[in-house]
């Protein structure tokens, strides 16, 4: 027997067609690419967006079609956002961070008709066009755009297809491999705003100013561009300038209430405020992830500013929010300082996301806090496949995907990521966290970053190896190093060499370049090896 | 193109099940029929469900049979609800404050096969039972079901079918005709408990102490038992015991944070505190529906204890919960006095309910806060039609369905109801709302309560008159009380009689029953017509 509710299917386009009947007047603030600021609302960016939807009409763009942007965080980008998705082509977010060559790479297997790009990029693009043949058409939006939509109706007929619909396209930053495409759905992006929406998540409400640092051209923008609007919260989108004095002066004179960011921003704005000695008077909490939030952000916004830090967990596969850091009641009523060890985890899964941990057999492991094994997703939000099949099936018996990420999980639920699993060293048949040497030595006051790397051993199979960059001027030492480790982790996680250099690798999203630190030392041998 | 994301239907199923994994000893307490608090997990209520699915697949209860609970909001009603819902069946709530002619009518059209039922209720109904001959089996939820349930294993598959299947049946309170069936789905019940989840509308956390006064017995307790668990609130059930002292004493032992229930139950713990000097220490907010909210709660919560009240407004036939009277942030920043107009509205809908309003003949208002018309909605958690297809098609070519109240909208999208669609008094042409009237009446000191109708009249159709009760002891005048409403309403809406009463009836949901009202008034004429 089936229900008598109406059918209503769940399609992005909804969201934005509610803010511009609910929440018409709202602003949608911008810092632009050329400076100064300017201003629209959900009601003007959702009647442009439908003019973006028939020009796209107009260049013979169909559902299914794959329609490219590369762009920072602008309302231009919103509505051209919303302007694909609701003819029910599929936007997909190209990486401006990435090499142009992988960029090409990746418009090519996307086979993208159309790519709507900032100024700042179309050079860039358009001196490659010869490697990108389906790509028929390239909009700058601050240059041709205006004039593009200027004569197109306001009117667009939108949605109207399955929910399963494709909606969203973007590829994982490929630290193995080619990079691989993440096919979002109407639904899927759908079910993640409303799980964001909840108050142990992101928890945006139609009083909140928010403003996403996280760029709408990867991951979705952790969803923001999808649930401010769905409760009519005032969007401020930053362009391109994400320096500390840049945003802090956004956050005051927007009157920001919540902000979304990696952890890299908010040092630069922590420092900014230091130095300046400036004050938050309008935030209320930010979200951190994209990388473990370090606790000098987490102690520096609670201390000094007031400023509640909300640690999520997800990557491109998880739409990309998969668990939030909300602390428990319990907890709540403890000292700040009490907190912070859980604070410092990635948090509770909500409802959407269902996680486990198991040995390389696929077994599960026990949810003791202590024990760590290979992070597991399942549900709505969670990628099935990769765009065109590639990789095949992804998931174990029991539906669920291989994060690739170690980690442990609480009684209370609240998962902590320890390491990715091939960064894991695997000494004598046990496991060692990478990561929690690494971020243990990297709090050396003397060290800038830091990095462990399993390499070979006769004996024990793997021994872990610390590289650490020191900030300028200063000088270190094996022992000091080894010290400062001694009594923090077990004896047997202790790095058996210690190398000071001049540069540790990093990623294109900031995070440390594990792969080629490997294959930079993979002839490296341990002293009496 | 479809997306590439995991299937995982929304069926209701999975949010116990999400609350028993990531939530499992979070308190569910409950003040039992017999007196003592019973404490208990969701963990534990999670197990105890499947028991209930196992005792019904004894039963021979397969998908798609209907299973109607007769009982009060506790840790016994919840697990039932659940462990019908968990294996397909339809899980038919039946209000006890309905006639016991009127439920077993409602038995016998749902076919139900199996009740649940408190024992307070349980002669009633199994004195009854030769008059509803599909009841195979009655069971006492505070006698038989403990032991029913005790052998039963803790495991059982739940879920595994279509999100659309028939999960919860409720009928109407039928104020015109048979009682009708609203037929919910697992899918617009779970898409209802997200919106719920938003800060704006009901929003609760982990971090939450929930008391649904609002009984499970009618319009799904306005979504709690779904919401509160799907994010891990502690869940408090206060039983038989509604009144002032019995609620402040829960609220107060138990810390509870959030609560919802109609306006009696309000007043009824108002007068409470303030004759007992009580203080409420944990309560942040309350959620009000299920009639308008009189201005003496909102001040009185908002002046004397420092709690929100959060306006709600919703049917049977919205799941129920379809606006929320959340305050828009330019609103915020005024005085109290300023927002208070706008706090007695019924509020903004969110996402997953759209909103018109029309003239008779289904043309679309405006929505500028003065024009009032037929209220309809829109969205899949509004009901398509009504249980075996009584009232047949009910969508209007849009596929809204008609509320049957009378509404104004704001430029904010703010929404009041002016009145029901069949109260209003039509006046040479133009619309006099009936409840506008009696709410100011009633708010004359001297008034208990105040009903106006509209009677023939041969010159203008129809002419309001106003009935008076007044409190034990008063006396009053016509002038006094026209006198009272001079100036605040329209010249024309001023009633042409005042008839002072012993008694205004009330229907089985505590609302003035202007049907009765009507019905005793059919032969009134107006003076002088």
């Amino acid at each position: 027997m089936l229900g008598m509710m109406q059918p209503w299917p769940l399609t992005v386009d909804r969201i934005l067609g509610h803010a511009a009947t609910r929440h018409a007047r709202r602003e949608v603030v911008t810092r632009s690419l050329e400076g100064p600021i300017v201003r629209t609302s959900y009601g003007e960016v959702h009647a442009r967006a439908k003019q973006v939807s028939n020009l796209l009409l107009d260049m013979g763009v169909r559902p299914g079609d794959r329609v490219g942007t590369l762009a920072w965080n602008t309302w231009r980008h919103l509505e051209v956002w919303y302007g694909i998705m609701g003819i029910g082509a599929v936007c997909h977010t190209l990486n401006p961070r990435l090499h142009p060559d992988q960029i090409c790479w990746i418009i090519n297997d996307a086979s993208d008709r159309v790519i709507f790009v900032d100024e700042p990029f179309a050079e860039l693009l358009l001196s490659r066009m010869d490697r990108a043949p389906s790509v028929e058409r390239v909009v700058v939006l601050n240059h041709d755009y205006e004039n593009l939509i200027a004569d197109q109706p306001e009117d667009c007929a939108w949605g109207g297809f399955d929910e399963e619909t494709a909606c969203g396209l973007c590829y994982t930053s490929g630290t193995t491999g080619d990079p691989k495409g993440v096919l979002y759905s109407h639904r899927s992006n759908f079910l993640h705003t409303l799980m964001c929406l909840q108050p142990d998540v992101i928890g945006f409400s139609a009083s909140d100013v928010v403003l996403p640092v996280t760029p709408m051209y990867h991951a979705n923008a952790w969803g923001v561009a999808f649930s401010a609007p769905a409760v009519g919260a005032k969007l401020v989108l930053p362009g391109a300038r994400l320096d500390g004095a840049s945003l802090h002066e956004l956050l005051e004179s927007e009157g920001v209430t919540v902000s979304c960011a990696v952890p890299t921003v908010w040092t630069g704005l922590l420092q900014y405020l230091d130095q300046a000695g400036a004050t938050l008077t309008t935030l209320k909490r930010v979200a951190i992830g994209g990388a473990a939030c370090p606790e000098a952000i987490i102690r520096g916004f609670h201390d000094r500013y007031g400023v509640e830090v909300r640690h999520l967990w997800g990557m491109t596969e998880t739409s990309p929010v998969a668990t939030a850091g909300a602390v428990s009641p319990e907890l709540l009523a403890r000292p700040f300082e009490e907190q912070l060890p859980v604070r410092l985890k990635q948090g509770r899964a909500p409802l959407f996301c269902e996680l486990k941990i198991t040995d390389d057999e696929g077994r599960r492991l026990p949810e003791d806090g202590r024990t760590f094994g290979r992070l597991k997703a399942r549900g709505p939000i969670v990628s099935a496949g990769y765009f065109k099949g590639v990789a095949g099936d992804i998931l174990d018996e029991e539906g669920f995907f291989d994060t690739g990420d170690v980690a442990t999980i609480d009684p209370d639920g609240v998962m902590q990521i320890t390491d990715r699993a091939k960064d894991v060293i695997k000494s004598g048949g046990e496991w060692i966290s990478s990561v929690e040497v690494e971020n243990l030595a990297a709090s050396h006051p003397k060290a800038l970053l830091a990095a462990v790397i399993g390499v070979p051993h006769p004996k024990w199979d793997e021994r872990p190896l610390l590289l650490v960059k020191l900030r300028p001027g200063e000088t270190s030492s094996r022992e000091e190093m080894l010290g400062h480790l001694e009594g923090r982790i077990a004896k047997w996680w202790t790095p058996d060499e210690v190398l000071f250099v001049d540069d540790i690798p990093l990623g294109a999203t900031g995070k440390i370049d594990k792969k080629a630190i490997r294959a930079a030392y993979a002839d490296y041998r341990l002293p009496g090896t």
